[in-house]
């Protein structure tokens, strides 16, 4: 078959989330979408703030060749500019400059760029599992082995020692993401300085320059913790973040890499972050939203309604004796199965209607993720279900 | 240097024409935008149809979760849907069917995606020149070799013959670009019949299977002829669409790749399709824009205005003796140098403020290419300059 096969596997070995995500959609039109407790997807169930629609209308004013043409590959100056001041208003006066900033279709986009701006064939990629599933298409794609380290199981911070352990010649990257997903973590201060110190550490022993990929489009959804600001702790460090989940855009694709002023290979790979993005065809972000970031950059997520679904969910298992990770940050919770195989968990919910994600998806064997980025009823509503479920056990 | 030298590489050393726009930027900066001829960039100078605004202003009333949230990756089953009814008004019942449409972020991400799907290590493909140089970044960012085959320099068809020598068992696809950048011409259907016939002789002789990819953001601006169809006249055709020049969105990105029901590796090419778009980190063309289409997929690009251009230049060029290729679309036109080195012919051009783009960029010695996407004005004001630029080579 003339096709290129890995795209074809990509292509059909769909990924579990989307599947029971189209399992829910065929299970709604049977039974009624209210009769579902579809825990599947991260899609935000809060509305874009208001400021986006405005901003959207005010464009509109301007002379359609000036707001639809091409932007520089980079991104419209005064929205690069816009990123970084508020960069700087929030993690000090070092933070960003506009030129260390690089808009792009997404986190998806940053990623993809990111790992194609740093990795060459051979290199290898830590990822803390459990980890989103698409790491490991995208350090695929772009030829490299795709390295799992199980987070701490107690506290799911990253397990140092377990890293320290996993690190090779090879090893040319680590993503971290916090606020988790898909367990609700924020990677404390000290648990980042201590990932540091070990990779100052190999720099010197194995000859190694390993960045950290910080994935960090949950960082406004949190819930009474900070996340700590990754460059201030270890230089080499690109950003990746995405207005997805913070203003709730996920479908438009905007979002920005950044290579903030500390990164020892600042201005290579600032070019190699240009020439990753140009390669894989992105020729720029979309022209309306970037502008809608000059107007919206600071407009504060809702978190409420995300903690307060937290707070219906947690409570709500709690009673029924559920163990979970208390989330930190982003609108999972990782629940703990009831068995040892979580897929055959998952079964067990799914004939009660009950949809979250068994967590061998994530690179971890034992939970599910439940998703609470859904509407209130729905959590309250599931709740009988999580109670058979939990009977069916006993 | 820890970083991808290909995509440092591809980041640092600019596109001509992109280094030629921003020389145009600058010095329009010193002397005063109506003293720079500026004839370099593609960015269309007709503003986006009414319909655009209208389209995005009734989307704005949609919740906003459904508004922005995440589409399906192949896109809105409406937009698809649209896009193939649109396909089958003009070409035919066969055209295409909404599940062979595949949205995507532009022509750009359309052909990326497309060699990421076809294309396997140790592949070649077929460029005809002179063509637009970002296809050998996204061949060879596919791990690709990048052959070019020089155009019938008289007609600027496909020089069929050329091509069939050109072949060799790593021969995979051949990139159709008609109407074409940056000549204007559009291949006759005789000139793609004869094509596909050398392809067809070739899969016997040789054992290969050749893909078209046709590349057709220019389809809709054309000067009184009509661009066939191509996968009627060639079924293993990949067809690659953008409305950045048709609706005059190029900031936007939203295009399609159509895998057409003649395809004889439809399902798995689809499935391929699916898997590029995924592993390159293209998670769904933008929301609103993929509404956009369901709104605009038939309103008419508004031609005239690039007509008249195409007029005003070609009259006054004729006038001053230059020779050019009389363009059939597109909106450029295709200039002999007046000395065999375009690049030096460019250097005089250039003391006179005009700023054409030396056709060496595009695969080709002796010609430039003159875009014509700018203001009556600006072609107007320059004809005294293009006067003195001949008068100097007498």
């Amino acid at each position: 078959m003339p096709i290129n096969q890995q795209s074809y596997a990509y292509g059909t070995q769909k990924s579990s989330i989307r599947e029971i995500a189209a399992y829910a959609g065929e299970r709604k039109a049977q039974i009624g979408a209210e009769n579902v407790f579809d825990f599947s997807l991260g899609n935000p169930s809060v509305p874009a703030p208001d400021a986006v629609r405005a901003s959207i209308e005010k464009s509109l004013a301007l002379p359609p060749t000036q707001l639809h043409g091409y932007t520089p590959a980079s991104g419209l100056p005064v929205a690069r500019a816009a990123v970084a001041a508020s960069l700087r208003r929030r993690f000090g006066e070092d933070a960003a400059r506009a030129e260390d900033v690089y808009l792009t279709c997404g986190a998806a986009a940053s990623l993809s760029i990111s790992f194609h701006a740093l990795l060459r064939a051979g290199d290898e990629v830590i990822v803390i599992a459990p980890y989103f599933p698409e790491y490991r298409v995208w350090i695929e794609a772009a030829g490299v082995t795709c390295v799992e380290v199980l987070a701490d199981q107690k506290t799911f911070q990253i397990d140092v020692a377990a890293v320290e352990r996993a690190l090779t010649p090879r090893t040319r990257a680590i993503i971290v993401n916090s606020p988790n997903n898909p367990v609700g973590s924020v990677y404390a201060s000290a648990n980042l300085t201590a990932l540091a110190d070990v990779l100052r550490a190999a720099e010197k022993r194995l000859g190694i320059e390993v960045t950290l990929v910080s994935d960090e489009p949950y960082r406004e959804i949190t819930y009474g913790v900070e996340v700590p600001w990754v460059p201030a702790l270890y230089g080499r460090t690109v950003v990746c973040y995405s207005y997805s989940k913070a203003l709730s855009l996920p479908g438009e694709r905007i979002g920005w890499v950044l290579v903030p002023p500390t990164s020892p290979e600042h201005d290579e790979l600032v070019g190699a972050v240009a020439g990753a993005g140009r390669k894989l065809g992105f020729v720029c972000a979309p022209a309306l939203f970037q502008r809608v970031l000059v107007d919206c950059v600071d407009v504060p997520s809702d978190v409420e309604a995300y903690a307060q679904n937290r707070r219906a969910l947690t409570e709500g298992l709690t009673r029924l004796g559920y163990e979970f990770v208390e989330p930190d940050g982003a609108f999972y919770l990782w629940v703990k199965a009831l068995e040892p195989n979580a897929q055959a968990f998952f079964e067990r919910a799914r004939a009660l209607e009950l949809l979250p994600v068994p967590s061998d998806s994530f690179g971890c064997p034992g939970w599910v993720r439940v998703g609470y980025c859904v509407s209130r009823e729905i959590i309250v509503n599931s709740l009988p279900a999580w109670e058979k479920l939990a009977q069916s056990y006993r």
